[in-house]
């Protein structure tokens, strides 16, 4: 969503240091007008002490919500004891424990085989630093991204991200990249045939890619949710012509829909796999990159940056990986994914004039408003009754449902009755 | 420095963990093979509890320290009241009073009006959204850079950096960069007269660019301190050309030069400039862009990222801010550095075999080995002593002091002694 | 095609001069290993006097057949009166002759409203000169072409042709287009839909080009010939969103498919043109640019080049348009396409094993042979027998006739029937 | 020279049909305002029966002048007996019979042992083949250009050339080179250090390139002619980095500095040497690429192109070569050289106010005029009074004298007084 002067509420609180000082590129706080203090779990407060439900988890970073108390009574104590906090690359006893234990809690029990890369500490990172290895492993240069993706705005991660208005800020031609359509793209495109097609056909004009990336659910480009027949289909496509897999598990991994690694159920084994957002799980950057260990050509140093030994985020992160220690997390999540679902599905049968589809997977839901501007004013209708929700899709049509997946019972049916009372004086001011 | 298997000692410590799990791209805890847990001040403490001298400082990251004791208390404190630790680009308390804070300590004392961006918590964002702004104002592509610079590793900053091997890992071409001669790269080449030429000749080849980009010290580069002569002229002929002047002042600002922007005693205003590393003052990510207010013709969410609103690091850092109410530590800085310089000065002069340069400003010294290896191998002594110490350089060639800026003269004088010992024995071996 | 050592028959003609002194790029030759010196109409004839049928004419390039004799007193004249040769961009009397007829013969019956240029003799130049002024006019940079398209070995052209063989000869990336499935290109792909929605979709991740660039009939991938209704089709998607339509008309223009531009059937208007081939008409290297007068936004001498007025082609082109003065010449085209193509299917519909389709418009046919070299085969066979004829298509899968348009029925027939013998040929040896 | 409709004279000829219906890209018939209809030696007349004198000779095409009576009857003989004119790169007589002749009367003789490319009939085609080349052979991507060099208007070609204006109108962003001061770009600047230190420096930002290209005497740019010294320093520097040397001799070539490769008495030997304009000898389209045996590493139709067998213009390529058989007319060129060049210098002298600097090598020389548009309005002067001239340099400030190679001391003579008038009287208007 990219808010404008026109849906904010400026009356509200006194953002003028804000509005003053920080660049005209802010974008969130001119959609949720307020100041910001306290969050616990689902809740957000802000400065006047509302009250807020939290639909949005930092754009899925939260998903074991604000504050977990495991991860903050380990963080506290770790800056107490003056743990080492900034260590570049550097081994630390902390980041031997995540690595330790994302072996034996994550990878392990998944049979997955993959070396671990800490690219620097945002999602854009970790797909820069994939792509630059699926460039140096294959010697191609070419990267097959699929419309609607969204990668991350440093000027690789861009250049696979479809978003024209993101696309444009870079200034200059995004290279090495080229644009395929993702599943359910239109029906009259089968976007697998074109995608081999491509590859096979020497007299394509698209040269033979170093590797294909997709997000499992497209987060940003509008709650896509591909099926994982496709997904098969791609990674078999994929191993035919000998180019890489892979897949940008940033905001739909982490349990995000309902198991750790989004792609689980496609019973795919991407060749590199991106991790950030929810991996540290207490909202402070951090992000890997997986792959096969026989991809793992780097030279020492190769890539690198200052950040990449954040330590605080190895204390949160190997925190977070007790919930991973069973599958009842991962049961509760899509227990409560199908529940929201249902309910979504419900107000969009009463509502088959405004709302086109329900979509998504787990606790990654989205609602389609063909209308212009409408999901834009249910957001906002909804940041006036408590509930914090954002749109995504390349024309802010889809209204997305990102609740900590910690969430009980009693916040999602708060939150889902906000959403409908949104929806209908959204409609009402639209119309 | 690229540690390769020669420069470690492997059997200090079980690092098998770090060996079987991490990519080969991990570099520093080659050069320092031990695992390490705790670090207060200029001090850090392995598992084994050896004592490290830290001349590192987190290739400049940690100029306050580490576990800065102002800095820690109000981590804890916010961190125990469920303070919001992330929020994307929502306005929050504690951004609100790093925005404030900033206007008054840092820039309305030195008369620099900017507004600020948040670009994502690491350097290579930084750099990234100056270079998209810098495009967007001018409508131009290309961006003038410098020889032995270093701006980050994603797409956009690698453009402008100048190390082989890094570039090399993009696997594509870096496009809309020209690389040109950086001061006194060369006694045959006046790098000023080549930069106005370029500019000024319609059949240069060089496209007019939107900004020349550089560090007024180049860190990685091998320690080299542009004049401030050449500074004052470089922007004027930027502003000639109605070219932007972007100033990376990641590695060399925060103080380490003696000022709190190094390129304040040059008497030059750069249009943009980048802050990262030991903004937040503890050692978590941080950056920041600044531009001038005219500048800023970002639409809203034109550059984005899940780690905008990083909390932890706005309340850090604006804790970091106490250090510059005064010029008390400013002056300290300064005299630190020329104590160190002298001091170096001191054994290069034992040593005109070995050592042919001493170089750099405040706290931001090198020396220079040209006999292949002896810089690395200088290291690689220090660290069995118990001094932490990188090298840089295209070739590793220079041994690079990034002491703490808090540290005081008895850890300075205590490292200045290993690493003469350390020189000697080093020597010896490469002899 | 792309001969190899295996497709010649080396002992025929000492043709040690060409092995010895020109470059391995060399092609035709190797395909048709003698040495020609004379030609006249359909025929040519080698230094052994043997005589050849020509179903290939320079690649579309001699449409009115070898040294035709009104253009050859044309020259001769021209050269013995001292005539102007060479002129750069400067005016001359057969230039403006040829502008006149040209607009007289060929623009003002059509309805055409172009300016023309002379962007260099040959069909890139024409090609990078189209694409310039479309990204000149527009301001945007993409370019979008199409699967199996071929528009030249410059590097601007190569950026929009299809074959990877020959875009791998560039040795950089080939940047600023985006390829397109052309129409039939598979049963499964709606390519009007895909190009509609790549424009349309503000996430599709292309850009919004500055043009389309197509051929009406796909010489060298494969006589591939889009139906009228998908021209037409193509044509509105661009008026929708004010995208160039760039015909690049240099093989399948000049009467080749029977009528002077190939798109007139189709009732399209391009808003660029791109002639050459047959333009000049006695095979003299010649090409210009046409496009509609509000796009002539060229600087002067913003594109230039040496060869722009070559002033025997100038004469050759004048004399050429006495073809077009009536519509007889266009009618015997489309009779001769008709019979041969009726032929054509005569054959295919006996070897159904061998042949999957004939296709093409006028005397622009193919036919396919999926079995691989079987097609080259075929053209060796013919050349045997005294018939020449080339392949094209990504995998040299098709047999390509491009007979002389004035080619008289008993021409076609004699090379019919070689064809046929060849076909069957052919088939013995690589079964 | 970009002339504007201010340099025209537009009265004197009805010049309509150009105006009406050739692009505004159209350049020299600004400058020289007539219709011309014939020339032959060092002379052309327009329609009107007006004689000028030609010191232009199509910008260095025509060197042996216009209509040669050698080549002419070559070439009417050619055409009346009904010679193949159109051959792609089939083999064929004349074809052979000019690779035989170049090889001995051109490369054996100067011990030059290079194969011998066709890549298209103009002189950016053979520079797009040796860019392309250069870069399969080696793998590498960039290639070093020079300040004012000018190579070519195709994509490839303009990314090596200077100019702002011309590069400009690519319209997309010129990659994969970078451009390097030339000899005596200026006097504080060593270019050779500089790209020796780029090559060198491992953090230098340019990437070991595939080649480097130069002029050894500029044209277009400004008639800047390289020392000897210098040529060999470069060829020295590239043979110690494994960088492939590419000479563009298609301007300074054939003859024009007094042997028949200008860098022949630069002792330098090229690895691939690019020559056009007047390599025909007629004026006709023609161009090679000559390079290294050991580098043709060329698959057959990696490079092709429709006018690659251009048939008239081996036949008068081979006519030719009559020129060189002995080395007399090389004397001559030197001898008349030496003439003009006193005599320019003699004016030079006259006029230290007006003029700069008198430069070049054999009959390749210019006049700066720093005052801006004074070379323009020599040239219309000279014009008026009957001689053809143009200017080159970035600001069109240098007039440039390029006299077919055949004219006589006559011609020179008059030639000579009416650019003396002409700088006087253009003196008077512009002062």
């Amino acid at each position: 969503m990219i808010p404008t002067s026109e849906t904010m509420d400026p009356e509200k609180t006194d953002m003028s240091v804000f509005e003053e000082v920080e660049s005209e590129v802010r974008s969130y706080c001119r959609s949720f007008p307020t100041i910001f203090e306290k969050a616990k779990g689902y809740k957000l407060w802000d400065r006047q002490g509302r009250e807020y439900i939290d639909f949005f988890a930092g754009a899925g970073t939260l998903n074991y919500g604000h504050n977990e108390s495991g991860m903050q009574k380990r963080l506290i104590e770790y800056l107490t004891s003056d743990g080492i906090v900034h260590s570049l690359d550097m081994a630390t006893s902390s980041k031997e424990e995540f690595l330790s234990r994302f072996q034996d809690v994550i990878l392990k029990p998944r049979n997955l085989e993959y070396k671990v890369m800490f690219p620097g500490p945002t999602g854009t990172n970790a797909v820069e630093s994939a792509l630059k290895l699926a460039r140096k492993v294959t010697g191609r240069q070419t990267v097959v991204s699929f419309t609607r993706g969204f990668h991350g705005m440093t000027l690789g991660s861009l250049a696979v991200t479809g978003n024209a208005f993101k696309r444009k800020g870079a200034g200059i031609p995004l290279t090495g990249a080229v644009s395929l359509p993702y599943d359910q793209y239109n029906e009259n495109i089968d976007s697998l045939t074109l995608l081999e097609r491509y590859l096979e056909d020497k007299g394509s004009g698209v040269d033979l890619p170093a590797a294909v990336i997709l997000e499992t659910v497209q987060g940003e480009g509008g709650i896509n949710a591909a099926s994982f027949e496709w997904l098969k289909q791609v990674e078999q496509i994929c191993r035919r012509y000998d180019v890489l897999l892979i897949v940008d598990d940033i905001q739909a991994g982490c349990g995000r829909t309902g198991t750790f690694f989004s792609f689980e159920p496609a019973e795919i084994q991407p060749d590199i796999v991106c991790l950030s957002k929810s991996l540290s799980g207490y909202g402070v950057p951090f992000a890997v990159t997986l792959f096969r260990p026989d991809l793992d050509t780097w030279a020492p140093g190769e890539h690198n940056g200052t950040f990449r030994g954040h330590n605080l985020a190895f204390v949160a992160a190997t925190e977070a990986l007790r919930f991973w220690e069973t599958d009842a997390f991962s049961r509760e999540v899509q227990r409560k994914g199908d529940r929201v679902k249902a309910a979504l599905q419900k107000i969009a049968d009463k509502h088959p004039d405004l709302i086109t589809q329900v979509r998504g997977r787990g606790l990654m839901l989205g609602m389609e408003f063909p209308k212009e501007g409408l999901a834009d004013e249910v957001c906002s209708e909804a940041f006036k009754r408590g509930l914090i929700m954002e749109t995504s899709g390349p024309n802010s049509e889809v209204v997305k449902l990102l609740p900590p997946l910690i969430i009980d019972d009693e916040g999602l049916d708060k939150g889902l009755g906000i959403l409908e009372e949104s929806i209908e004086s959204a409609a009402k001011k639209i119309s």
